[in-house]
């Protein structure tokens, strides 16, 4: 995987990650990341802007690391955890970048995501969750539906977001453990997870748009659910 | 101002906006869109991919639209609000956009940014904030610390932001006229503006890494503030 941007070059090389590679633009000037990658023995190869360029699709600030794929978890690695935040079938990386730094802020360790039509760990959610990535396990699963069973035989409520037939999000006891789930970005939750759901909650809007920005909300309901633990 | 894609594009057209021009792609066939366009008669060009590749650098999706410059507004009109939200030289679109999205699902209607060193109203600000741009005047202002002088002597309590000397977000009594300040991504809020803050509220964290993604951290301290209003 190609990741790129001076933070999380910086952020990676410090770690001591498993680097490949390292690609830097020619004229390259960050005397940090450059004295970083000199005190290592990192291959280094320098290419043009423009062969940078091609290379990535974001802001690279003339630096790209290529370090091996993301190693997803399994959804039994999760069990033994508290509070577990579901994704069904997000699509904008950002979301999951910003979602994967709440969780970690808030001490949540746990996130399952679908195999299919959801966006998975790539270079925009490497930059947007900020180095956080090590502390949170993302698990990827087949179905969600299974998944949301099999955390129920293990104990978790299972807590989804809706606007109708919901309970304002203040009222719910989210005492025990706890499974959040979050929907798509347009979509929202689908029926079938829905039906799964044991709490329906809904952060209550007062415009004349109802609906938050997918992170946003999830970071609302995470700040909720942990409120009375710690 | 030129704003693009296709959620934007069909927003705007419905509500009967000034719009300009409408640039669509030779192949664009979006039916809903079409029609509305068809309706109403509006200045329409067609280009090909790479013409319009070339007018906007994000996600188009066969149409750009060119709209008048949004009109901001001054910090007099906001002084009879009950809630207001300051940004400290924000440089992320997307959080600009996410937040203006959060105030208005939290029924908050004015948003004060600085001139300078700040991202302004612009068309990935248009498309992050779905539409809410309506019902959410944002005032621009030469000097924060200035502004929030105006806003105390004219009612408001200023709470900030910060992990030092600060108090839990839970513990703030958040009553009567608010200014919330939420600081810029990397740096957070000024310390010239921090010593103006009446309040400064903390997030509290529990993992490796001791901060929230602007947009997460407003939307959590935004419903925080009116949690008790509503």
């Amino acid at each position: 995987m190609l990741v790129y941007g001076k933070n999380v070059a910086r952020d990676l090389i410090k770690k001591n990650k498993n680097i490949r590679k390292i690609i830097i633009q020619d004229n390259f000037d960050d005397k940090e990341i450059i004295s970083l990658i000199e005190k290592n023995k990192f291959n280094v190869e320098t290419k043009s802007k423009k062969e940078i360029d091609n290379l990535c699709s974001g802001l690279h600030q003339g630096i790209i690391l290529d370090i091996p794929d993301y190693q997803y978890s399994e959804l039994d690695d999760l069990l033994n955890e508290e509070i577990i935040v579901i994704l069904d079938h997000l699509e904008d990386p950002h979301n999951l970048g910003a979602i994967i730094r709440t969780c970690e802020a808030a001490g949540i360790k746990g996130v399952i995501i679908p195999k299919d039509r959801q966006v998975g760990v790539n270079a925009t959610v490497m930059k947007t969750s900020v180095g956080t990535l090590d502390n949170v396990n993302v698990a990827v699963v087949s179905n969600i539906v299974n998944a949301i069973e099999k955390l129920k035989k293990n104990g978790f409520w299972i807590v989804g977001t809706a606007l109708e037939n919901s309970t304002d999000y203040r009222e719910i006891n989210y005492d025990g453990k706890i499974a959040l789930v979050i929907g798509n970005e347009g979509a929202g939750i689908s029926a079938l997870v829905s039906k799964k759901c044991d709490f329906l909650a809904k952060i209550p809007m007062y415009g004349q748009t109802n609906s938050l920005n997918a992170s946003v909300a999830a970071g609302i309901m995470i700040y909720e659910i942990i409120r009375n633990r710690k």
